[in-house]
């Protein structure tokens, strides 16, 4: 398998909590990192702490990678293009208003599901992203090699990478991260607004609402921003949690005990099935597409994987020697492999497929 | 201090976890404990494991616990009182109605807000008790000197116990426990369905996810009894956080960043600021009560407190030697004792107060 020229430069745009764990996991392998950040003590930090080998210089970077706060990442990301950086990607946690704005092959939009307790540079741990799944969401610009480039870092940061499309990225996070978040919080506030009018409350909060209001701890201050990014697919789960919580309403008020049960059983199962961060379940394939090395590739494969349900746990690019044409090596459950494969065939590519032995992950 | 004579001769009815762990706990400081199971299996094995000195024989007792489920505790706990037991207590996370429906002075309502990832009597545990905090709701029918047996053999297993009126009880439950647990089944299913259409959702749900979810796991057979038994409290909480859901995503929706911040902020306050379980903040004092010892002065005093948004932090009555009168020993936040001596002092009490020094606790 022939690699694009490794790239060695990188730069760091926004230098928190996850723009310094960056810099730390790839200064370890031994890459060059520079930095900057609107805060310049801030930067100056992450330097002193080891994050980057000095402030300063977006252009001559091999990679760029944008960790700014979502509402500031189409002009960093843009700043760096405009700079010449050859593959620029970002960390925000809303896609498509970023990917659909930007519409360049260089870049790449991601999001790393890996947060910690701690905040800021301080927080900053280079095995942060170690066992992460790393999502990153190609569209129909994104050229291959730039997904190649960065889905190879990604990787080397000890993450797992899975390929969706944007717009199908902000609809899952509204669902598992911003509603829950949202739903914490408004949650903890009732409590605390009930409490006041019978102080025994709060003592009486059991292990269960003290796990359902954790998040709720966490500093609010990057929520404005993602609201407004995905406020219309946050806005639409909320609308299907209330009427949810309607219905269980509706059980309980009628009494109604069989209803209650299969709807508590199926959420039992559901719970017991979720799926453990960054572990794979079950036998995985490896289906290998001879693909043209052009943009649209990606986000042809990876939205048709989508639309057949079947859940690409990594996918990377081999170049072939000329450069000219490249073979997309995508891992998907083993169950699932034959109906990507036929999805494909479909559409005129040629796929093959491997069943990988269980004991590898 | 004068105590009843101590009572030495335990019957369990209901050898799950809970009965299981008060029969360890109770047989570990030398109590005599025979229980009863209506799986006859269930309870051999809870002898078998040391949780029980014999199975059967409720009457001879000198306090029944009754740790069935909600929905079979009145019957449970009248068989008791019918049998000659001269204590009764349960440990059902529902109050009012069987309290009221049994309004007998020699019944104790109780709920240990302690449990187990643990299930049933394999999981039961001398230890789980240790540091929980035990609500106990005497009413005006409940007989300070049941109150004063059931206080003390509940502290003896490592318990602090809070008193509060049992219609109190079952509001705040609903509130931290009830409604928490039904959201949580809600969201995950939620999540689980829209999982159907895509199934890399599940594998992004990240942290804060996981916790909030987690209670969803557990066995809903108890579920359709409590919700059956705190149907009103729960669908009022219900109506509240719908509400309350509402309006975040009303903020969500016209991208008020001011408000959402505001929200988020409130929200993160109250969560850094809810209490540890069993942990007692700040310096407490203990107010003295001389009583008439009669049924009804408890609940007067508790309810009292819980109107004074007062937070009674444990509760124990002294009986004099004659066994007509005693003192009720309150213990509560040094900060609110003022206000409930007060009260007590406009009611013709005749509190006296004392500062508890902190290095107590």
């Amino acid at each position: 398998m022939i690699s694009p020229a490794e790239p060695r430069r990188a730069a760091i745009v926004g230098t928190g909590l996850i723009g310094g764990s960056v810099g730390l996991a790839l200064r370890r392998q031994g890459w060059w990192v520079t930095g900057v950040d609107h805060d310049e003590a801030r930067a100056a930090r992450a330097a002193e702490l080891g994050a980057l080998d000095e402030v300063g210089e977006v252009a001559g970077a091999d990679v760029a990678v944008i960790a700014t706060p979502v509402g500031a990442v189409v002009d960093a990301a843009r700043a760096a293009l405009d700079a010449g950086v050859p593959v620029v990607t970002d960390v925000g946690s809303v896609k498509a208003p970023i990917t659909e704005t930007l519409a360049d092959p260089r870049f790449v939009g991601g999001h790393p599901m890996a947060g910690s307790e701690q905040e800021g540079i301080e927080g900053a741990d280079p095995d942060l992203f170690r066992g992460a799944t790393w999502v990153l969401t190609p569209d129909e610009n994104t050229a291959p090699a730039a997904f190649a480039i960065v889905g190879g870092m990604v990787r080397s940061l000890g993450a797992e990478v899975i390929a969706v499309p944007p717009a199908a990225h902000d609809r899952l996070v509204a669902m598992v991260s911003h509603v829950p978040h949202l739903t914490a919080a408004t949650l903890m506030s009732l409590a605390s607004e009930r409490a006041d009018e019978h102080r025994a409350l709060l003592r009486l909060a059991a292990g269960g609402f003290r796990d359902m209001t954790r998040i709720a701890a966490g500093h609010p201050g990057i929520w404005p921003d993602i609201c407004s990014a995905n406020g219309t697919a946050i806005a639409e789960v909320f609308d299907d949690l209330i009427a949810a919580l309607q219905r269980t309403r509706d059980l309980v008020a009628a009494a109604d005990r069989r209803g209650l049960l299969d709807a508590l059983e199926a959420a039992r199962t559901a719970r017991v099935n979720l799926p453990a961060r960054g572990v794979t379940e079950g036998p995985m394939a490896v289906v290998r597409v001879p693909v043209p090395d052009r943009p649209g590739v990606l986000a042809e494969v990876t939205t048709l994987a989508s639309e057949l349900e079947v859940n690409i746990a990594d996918i990377e690019i081999a170049h072939s020697a000329e450069g000219e044409a490249g073979v997309l090596i995508v891992v998907v459950p083993a169950a699932a492999s034959e109906r990507l494969v036929s999805g494909l065939v479909a559409r005129a590519y040629r796929p093959s497929t491997t069943r990988l032995d269980t004991d590898e992950s």
